[in-house]
């Protein structure tokens, strides 16, 4: 009997502890033939120095309460593998730990960088002959992995951007006549729009905001950005931009790297919405505001999308399912069977195929004047924010799990 | 049978809509008394321009939907009337204006400010002998009104925030071993650090953010800044830093004004954020996110406190009761009549004593080292965050209701 190891990848969601229940909660259903659930601390980085967690110290309860707790629950880390050629001692070093502790499933929590490592693990333990079943679970805020209809973790953003824009919105609408008149909102999305066309939606009767988008796919003009903003401040006398952090200028730079108005140089900054702000100051002369929800945005449990917890669940508990059907190598995804009413199910792709590929926004979800969004895109977008699936409170505050986190001991040697 | 008139006045806020319902409800309540309920049209500038809005044009479920409707219902502005003398003609004006619609009550919802305006409108109607009653009713989120417990308007700040922290707080812990090591979220509050400290009621256990709390009553040093979050990533792995937009330097100069490290030299640009940012790249090379939330934490409906938003209506409600009893010149107030378990009642205070005067945290409230709240700043705050007042959701997002503020037929002059 084998046990099996889940580890957490890349940026972490308001969800991504909901597919770790679901691995957990699933595994532990079958204890026949998985013995114990092991998770790596930090991610891969906890595999590769053996520091690895024991969750059946957890409760029911606890592994439960990962359904509503945002954050990574055993923690995540940014560190992709290179090639088997180039970081061999690395994977053969993955094979030893999962050897010393006879793992027989490995679960992958990530999005693409994610999934490729989980490709090339399952392709390690084939060449060396360990017997180990790899399978991949999605996630990623930015929607941006091939295959699979949806992203869990996206889901829940898109929800937390609309939710902000309206809010934020009907707050400019009421003192745009003596006050701020054009709001800019900044949010995630370095390579693909999905994010900020999630806005659109609170976009309900013509007019509403958001008046204008920014995406990443559509090089940055600042003369036709401050003249659109002029004419929806004359029209509706305020306007309110949703911009990208990876909007970029017409050489294909990002305007945060842009050098001249950036105070700070540095790419990771964020700070889209004050160069913006910048722009509608010394060109339109109209008082401005601006926000930049950075992982305020990601982590927003409070107030994430129904169907995203479920899928996310869903996911962990069908990456379960799957290896103990015998499949290995693959990734279960979303697939959407119906639009209207929404109706999805649970599919699989193989690791190969998914690897290193990005889901860019589709041409015909972008509007000609490359500001809003089209009708296709918000007929995509809208089942995704569906349902408002609460953390439980206790004392005002979401009640978020904090796990007991216990170390398994070691029996390998520290990794060089 | 006189008519009521409501203007909401200065930065709108989660529930001052609740306020709203409040008054109308209860003015619909005694029809033999009060005729009509009319509103100015962003606040007191729509009554200088008779531009008011006849509310007995929207039913009965519209009006309570402004419970859960963030914003400003009616429009507010910010406009600050001087004193009599200065703007006697304007003072004329709203007289005017009021005994053109037989208006008999007067409910001005606002701060300070509005508070000292409300207070002259009464001492100019009896000057004229136009019998008039004015009332106040307290809104801001800054909690800087005297007299009054709290503010309608900061209990839903204050719970945005500490919720955001705690959300943003896991997020960051769980990826800080190779990720974000030091986190920074602005947030409102340009003379009183009330929202800022709310920011610590996210600490329920010992370690957990926020680990500092920059407020404006204490002079911003960076190197002591810096000591601090050097001191917490050491002990913690990652620092969470809640920065008032309000902070100053020790010559007293607010830090987002005081040049050499502003890109943009603007007071009401905000970003104190990428500033301290800055501060922590240069000094300690860590790796750190910021975050900006402006308008998204005043108007964040979705997440307000259940005890904001009853008490913003009770106040409304009082407001009418009080008036009917020929009360005025005065402003219904919370009064904290227990702690533990918190029962609040309604007061009342007269307008003269409230006007232009600001309510700072108490000495006790703030930490010896600068950078947290005491427990008597906990046992203070925790109350006003209780209890979730969902809004209604169609379709995945707050069933906001948008008013048809019919216009009233003018009949003076305009107003030059």
């Amino acid at each position: 009997m084998k046990n099996a190891l889940y580890a957490q990848s890349g940026g972490v969601t308001a969800v991504i502890n909901a597919s770790a229940c679901g691995v957990i909660e699933t595994a532990r259903q079958y204890p026949s033939q998985i013995q114990k659930i092991y998770a790596g601390r930090n991610g891969i980085l906890g595999i590769l120095a053996e520091d690895l967690i024991d969750t059946s110290f957890e409760s029911a309860e606890d592994i439960h309460a990962l359904m509503h707790t945002p954050g990574g629950a055993f923690g995540s880390c940014r560190y992709k593998l290179k090639g088997i050629e180039e970081h061999l001692s690395q994977y053969e070093r993955l094979i030893e730990v999962f050897s010393a502790h006879d793992i027989g499933y490995f679960f992958y929590n990530g999005g693409g960088d994610s999934q490729d490592t989980t490709h090339k693990i399952a392709q390690m333990a084939e060449k060396l002959n360990y017997p180990l079943t790899c399978i991949g679970i999605p996630k990623t805020i930015d929607n941006d992995l091939p295959f699979t209809d949806n992203c869990p973790g996206f889901g829940s953003v898109a929800k937390y951007v609309a939710v902000s824009i309206q809010e934020a919105g009907l707050d400019v609408a009421s003192m745009a006549s003596s006050s701020t008149k054009v709001f800019i909102l900044e949010v995630m999305g370095r390579h693909a729009g999905w994010i900020a066309a999630a806005a659109g939606l609170a976009c309900i009767n013509a007019g509403d905001p958001p008046h204008i988008i920014l995406f990443p796919e559509i090089a940055f003009n600042a003369a036709l950005f401050c003249k659109q903003v002029q004419e929806t401040v004359e029209k509706f006398g305020f306007c309110v931009v949703v911009a990208s952090e990876g909007i970029k200028n017409e050489n294909g730079q990002f305007l945060s790297e842009s050098g001249a108005k950036d105070a700070f140089g540095h790419a990771q900054l964020g700070g889209v919405a004050p160069l913006l702000a910048k722009i509608v100051k010394d060109n339109l002369h109209l008082k401005y505001h601006w926000a930049v929800s950075d992982y305020l945005q990601r982590a927003a449990r409070h107030i994430a999308s129904g169907v995203d917890v479920e899928q996310a669940y869903a996911l962990g508990k069908s990456a379960v399912e799957l290896a103990l059907q015998g499949k290995n190598a693959i990734m279960p995804i979303i697939v959407r069977e119906k639009e209207m009413p929404y109706q999805w199910g649970i599919g699989e792709v193989a690791l190969n195929a998914v690897a290193n590929q990005e889901k860019k926004m589709p041409k015909t979800f972008i509007s000609e004047d490359g500001f809003s969004i089209t009708k296709a895109c918000h007929d995509y977008l809208l089942p995704l924010i569906q349902g408002e699936a609460y953390p439980p409170y206790h004392n005002g505050l979401p009640n978020y799990v904090q796990l007991k986190n216990k170390s398994l001991a070691k029996k390998l040697k520290p990794f060089a």
